[in-house]
C-alpha cells in the first residue's frame, strides 16, 4: 500500500496507530491526535537497556520516560492498550552497529525476545497548545517534520550512552514568546519549556 | 567504637556521612542536615538492576530516583561528592535470597563489582519544612524512627519487583493539615504530598 498524506488532526491516537499498522500512514506525527501524549520510540537489546534507562534518568529534559516495556513485550500496556510496537509506528530506523541500515514501516520480521522498548515524551504533544495560542507551525498536520539541531550542550553520560543534546526548533514571534513559554512549561514530560530562547550562537 | 545519640540537626550532609563512616553515628537520619535532600539506599546485583529501575519508573511516588550509580561505583558523583556508599550509611540491612542476614555499619567486605546503587528520595527531606510550619514530630532529631506501614495499595510490578506500597505515617493536628499538604507538596522527588489523609481504614 502506498501511504498518502493524511490530515491526522481529527484522528484519535488509536486511529493513528491503526493507520500506521496497515501502512496507510507513514509520515511525521506533528498535528496528529491532539491532546494525546505522543512519544519517541527507542528499542534496544536488553544488554544495553539498563545503561540507557540510567541515561534517561540523568537526562530527563531530552529523555523523559513515559513507559518502559519489559524485554520482548510488544504492547504498551500502561500508555496504549492493544498497541503493537512492531507495527504501530509510522516508520522505523534500524541501526546495526551504529549504522542506519533500513527504514521499514514494520519491524515484526526482525523482532527479538530480548528487545526492550522505551517510550520517551515527544514535543509534538504540546504543539496543539502552541497552535491554540496563535503560534504558527508550518509543518503542523502535514507530511513535513519539525527542524532539529544538535546543540553544544553535553548530556550526562551513562555507560556507552552520551553526546550532545538534540533539540527541536520553532520560530515564535517576539510578542508570543512569553505565552509560548507558559503553554509549553506545563508539559515537563514531553520536553516542556524551551532549552533556549533567542539567537542560538 | 560505640555509637552515641547525636544531635544531627546542626550537622551538614557531609558531617553526617563522615560520622557514619567512622561508626560514630548509627541512628535514623530524621532531623539530620536540614535542607539537604536525604535518600533511601537500595543496592542490587546488576542482573536485577534494570528491572528495579523500571519498577522505580513505574512507581515514582514511592520510588523517586535521585541518582543511580554505575555497577561497582561507590561514589555518588552527582549528589554527594567524596561519598563512599560502602561506609557512609549509618547502618545497612543485608538480605540474601530475601532473608535479612546482617545489620553492619560498613559493607566494604561484601562489596562486589556488579553491585548497582540506587538513591531514592526520602521523606525525611521535607520534615524540616513541617517543623518550621509548627508540626510536631516526636522522633525528629532523636535515635527513634518514623512509623512505617504496609498499605493495601498495590505498586505497578516490573520483572520480579512488586508488592504493596509502604508509607511513613505522621500525626498532624487538623488545623495544620492544609499547611502540611502545602509544605510537603513542594517536594515531589522525596515522597512529597500525602498518599492518604485521615482514617486509614
Amino acid at each position: 500500500m502506498i501511504a498518502t498524506v493524511m490530515d491526522t488532526t481529527t484522528m484519535s491516537g488509536r486511529d493513528v496507530r491503526m493507520a500506521s499498522r496497515t501502512g496507510e500512514f507513514a509520515q511525521p506525527t506533528s498535528g496528529a491526535a491532539p491532546d494525546i501524549v505522543q512519544t519517541n520510540v527507542a528499542i534496544l537489546p536488553r544488554d544495553l537497556a539498563f545503561d540507557f534507562l540510567v541515561f534517561c534518568q540523568r537526562n530527563p529534559k531530552p529523555c523523559p520516560v513515559i513507559e518502559v516495556l519489559e524485554a520482548g513485550q510488544t504492547e504498551a500496556v500502561l500508555s496504549a492498550r492493544d498497541s503493537d510496537i512492531r507495527s504501530d509506528v509510522p516508520m522505523y530506523r534500524v541501526y546495526r552497529y551504529g549504522e542506519l541500515v533500513e527504514e521499514p514501516n514494520d519491524i515484526s520480521e526482525i523482532w527479538r525476545a530480548d528487545l526492550v522498548t522505551f517510550l520517551l515524551g515527544c514535543s509534538f504533544t504540546f504543539e496543539h497548545a502552541l497552535i491554540r495560542n496563535g503560534v504558527h507551525l508550518p509543518y503542523y498536520g502535514t507530511d513535513k517534520n519539525v527542524a532539529m539541531y544538535k546543540t553544544s550542550i553535553e548530556t550526562a553520560p551513562a555507560g556507552p550512552f552520551g553526546g550532545p543534546m538534540v533539540v527541536t526548533h520553532r520560530w515564535v514571534p517576539r510578542e508570543k514568546v512569553v505565552r509560548a513559554v507558559q503553554a509549553t512549561s506545563r508539559f515537563p514530560a514531553v520536553h516542556g519549556a524551551p532549552v533556549h530562547i533567542g539567537d542560538p550562537i
